[in-house]
């Protein structure tokens, strides 16, 4: 029988050896000049369809790729392939978020000196991916419409930790009870200065605006703490 | 560093010993004569509103309780309380599912004698509670049309493990690209004798067909293997 102080600190040293190959691929993308966004949400909330409506909009302003991470298949990355940008489909098995490690080979299988900007899918998970660093500069979580806007009660942390939010799926808040006031005030309540994008990616409403943002931090270079 | 093999054995160690208890605490509900019904999926896919049409439909025949699991809040426990029935908030703080241990701790709460019909609603997650017994007679799996068709490619194991399974916000099929008949075909090929349940909680299209499954499910006091 394990102790629980055992697990913790094994817990602890898997966590602190991400964390420094995560600074490590920081690094080593900051010298290539690529600015790596993570997108983190539930299954099915949008992030591949973001990923799509982004670099179509931004393919004439920057050289883009996608690292796709699943438990299986290959759909998402065949789907981005289809945009023509590079795409690498990360599989997991059965894990439920990616490691600096998988990012790592993930990047290996890219020619880095020619992307500015590259989209990091996460696993499908609005809870394992919070705590493990990627290397990003930028933490994405969006939230869509049908799951409801109870989410940051009942899932704090990633809506504490993650630098910007999109709400997806915004030409279907007729059919569901979703008060978008209510969800930025839950959220304001965790994340003060974190920005609120309303979008979706099926009409391509409010995918402007979230691409400027992005775009200006793509251009400040803006190295976040990942 | 600590060695893969070393984590593996400590994953293992605690997995053998989650089944053992999951274990004793099917017993310990054979005995009281209640039948526990674990409720897996996305955040937002629709458990909480599957536990209150079904115990809507249900109350009359049997003595129904319900245990609520979330990372935090106790929002889904005070909704199901209003239906009039027992119902206990497990919050995890971190933990992306509910081991057999936090189900015990719920079963504690209760008076399991005066109960017939127990539904446990596991944390918002697709991947994790799927490895971790928590003592039910039987996994539900719920799939919303929002998310998608192409769910059981990406996170094959729940598809492959349930007992059945739930598509809900069957409302909605007009508004999104989820085709029935393909995730049929998908979810057939990993799990061909389970039953799949297309209904609306919104509407209660489709409830009554589930409930009269179930029902014949308790009366026949099947007991699954958690």
């Amino acid at each position: 029988m394990m102790s629980d102080v055992t697990l913790i600190s094994i817990k602890e040293e898997i966590l602190s050896e991400n964390r420094e190959l995560a600074g490590e691929l920081r690094g080593k993308l900051n010298q290539e000049g690529v600015f790596l966004v993570n997108l983190m949400s539930s299954p099915g909330s949008g992030k591949t369809s973001l990923i799509v409506q982004t670099l179509r909009r931004l393919q004439d302003s920057y050289r883009i790729a996608v690292i796709e991470g699943d438990v299986d298949s290959a759909v998402d990355a065949e789907r981005v392939a289809r945009e023509g940008v590079p795409a690498v489909q990360l599989k997991t098995g059965g894990s439920c978020h990616l490691t600096a490690a998988m990012v790592e080979k993930g990047l290996e299988a890219l020619a880095l000196e020619s992307i500015d900007l590259l989209f990091l899918e996460n696993i499908g998970n609005l809870i394992c991916p919070v705590g493990s660093d990627t290397g990003a500069h930028l933490n994405l979580a969006i939230l869509s419409v049908p799951e409801g806007d109870d989410k940051p009660l009942k899932y704090p942390r990633i809506f504490q930790t993650a630098d910007a939010f999109i709400v997806n799926k915004t030409d279907v808040l007729d059919y569901f009870d979703f008060d978008v006031e209510v969800f930025r005030n839950r959220l304001k309540r965790l994340n003060p200065g974190a920005p609120i994008f309303e979008v979706s990616c099926k009409t391509g409403e409010g995918i402007d605006g979230w691409c400027e943002w992005l775009q200006d931090r793509v251009e400040a270079g803006a190295i976040g703490q990942g």
